[in-house]
């Protein structure tokens, strides 16, 4: 009777996403080759490749369903799980999400505004690519970007050799700089029934590419539009999940980045600062279950933490704030925990998110 | 530098104590000879009975304290544990709840109000105790009494005969009866340095002995007195942890009715009630962390599901509900789950509570 789900991946979204499902009576196997996965605390552990066919018989054999935390899985070995047992959310929108290409054609098919971007795939398509974008312009490869990585910003017809000789071994795309006044994300859950709902606007500050800080925005202009984004591509690839769109605001115009076809780091919030979290809501859908209310209490801001987490102790004297650790031995750049900031009172909020910020910046690395 | 508690007994209590634990970055071992332990999901499991000296010898290797989550471990088990790692809460505090006797012994001592009690060792001391109560009274275990067994209720004169026969082969007391009003009870927690907070009075319907129906009480005018009592306890017995005070409410009077040294039935509608939960500062004062806040928002409700629970996704229809399974085979009278009801409209909340109850009313047994 209990339903199991597999995960593919096993880092800190897995643990989340298996600590939230665990009250429901859900269990979780995830797949990860690290042995020190920190899913593994609260899920059985299959500790092989992502492209090992035996692990992956094992993981569609114990499995009812499967999902998985992070887009860069080889495409065959979904293909394969997804023809033994049912995948959420389909490989499909996973292909697409790999491929900055494919993903902003679905944006432009959608008509969902997004910055002008072109194929590059020689040195002469990134020259004829700058001419229409003009510079600044920011070179990334189509596939396995995150936090940053895989990016180019060209700034000077002189950084065109660099980019290319960095970059150019694979397929790319040059996108027009967007001068944002500010970055956004939503974060939204469809069942399989096909009831969607959203959770509050997320507003975002990254550093080195990577997610420092975001708060909940209740009463974003951007809301309604950010809302028929999001629902137009989970309709279209018929989703089942969470789902992420990262967007810029550009003055009175929303521009969409990019989407993540899995619960993300700006919805950490969620946890504490909304009735039911991205991470419940991810294991409902794809259990199928009736999604949990957003609703969000008064503010909610998540602050990660890179390279190395402040003491516990001094986290956890902040009132109303929540630590959560990811079971991962510290490294410069790598995200090893977040905590989160809620409340009503925005005089108390702020002073309790300041607070924890130098807490955070102190140890950063 | 990872903290790992240990804890005897893996059920539901220990299940939800490291599902709160782990996004502390507290690492979890359970001692339980139940293969199918409702905790092993979130912790390491050793399946030994709990007076086995190479399974206790292992928990004590392999944690930095040890907690427990029930109170009937044999004292010599907890003993051999404490001479190799700290435990919190003290034995000293087990062992004084083991004991019918010896706990109301302590409230007594601590001026603590309590109904009219008597040692019954003999036929002869059960007759003279029941000329002191009157009748009805109520003969009860000194030990391993739980959920309204080892209990027997003295209506008649004539009951004594039958009730010598069930229960005289072990010490035992009578307690006088209490036309108590109500039944409540208060959750405390207290620091390694001293610091004790209180969630707000439950109050608690029981049905053939074991906990239906808990509900916070934002403005209880026993508040201050029972928060007085459980202090008294905390401090007396220099206390780290969690505990829980039962107490009846009869007129303008408050009196103990017993103490649990450990996270508490009435208290699990912190987890989604409180900004911080019975389980997870029962952790964070057994690891030496700084205790979080209890502050309550609105009204919160708990409804155990004994023997059997609902539908899943019934349950999770329900707005402002949250599902709590204990993965456990579900059989006539066993605690195998719970739910949670919160919010701040009353009208609101009432109805989600109503609905919740016909759900889990319709499959008790």
């Amino acid at each position: 009777m209990t339903t199991t789900i597999g995960i593919v991946g096993g880092g800190q979204l897995a643990r989340m996403l298996a600590l939230a499902g665990i009250p429901l009576g859900l269990r979780f196997v995830i797949l990860d080759p690290a042995p020190d996965a920190g899913a593994a605390v609260a899920s059985e552990h299959i500790c092989q490749a992502y492209d090992d066919l035996v692990a992956l018989n094992e993981l569609a054999e114990r499995c009812d369903v499967i999902t998985y935390e992070f887009e860069n899985i080889p495409a065959s070995a979904m293909a394969h799980l997804a023809a033994k047992v049912p995948v959420h959310p389909a490989p499909e929108a996973l292909a697409i999400s790999r491929d900055r290409l494919t993903e902003k054609n679905l944006f432009r098919e959608l008509g969902i505004e997004l910055p002008p971007y072109f194929t590059v795939d020689s040195r002469a398509d990134l020259e004829a690519a700058v001419a229409k974008t003009g510079l600044p312009a920011v070179l990334k490869t189509r596939t396995l970007g995150y936090d940053g990585k895989g990016q180019f910003v060209l700034r000077a017809h002189a950084n065109l050799d660099t980019a290319w000789k960095t970059l150019g071994s694979v397929p790319l795309i040059l996108e027009g700089f967007v001068p944002f006044d500010r970055e956004i994300s939503i974060v939204a859950a469809r069942s399989i029934g096909g009831e969607i709902c959203y959770w509050l606007i997320s507003e975002n500050s990254h550093q080195g590419g990577i997610l420092r800080l975001a708060r909940s925005q209740p009463d974003d202009p951007f809301t309604r539009q950010a809302q028929g984004y999001v629902k137009r591509i989970l309709e279209r690839l018929q989703y089942v999940g969470v789902m992420a769109l990262e967007l810029f605001c550009v003055g009175d115009r929303l521009l969409a980045n990019e989407m993540a076809p899995r619960v993300h780091n700006s919805g950490h919030w969620t946890i504490e600062g909304a009735e039911t979290s991205q991470f419940e809501n991810h294991v409902r859908a794809v259990a199928g279950l009736p999604l949990g209310s957003t609703a969000s209490v008064g503010h909610a801001a998540m602050v990660n933490f890179i390279g190395a987490a402040p003491i516990p102790s001094e986290v956890l004297e902040l009132t109303d704030v929540h630590l959560h650790d990811y079971g991962k031995t510290p490294r410069a750049g790598r995200k090893v925990g977040h905590a989160t900031v809620h409340g009503v009172d925005a005089v108390r909020f702020e002073a309790q998110l300041a607070r924890l910020r130098v807490l955070a910046d102190a140890v950063a690395c």
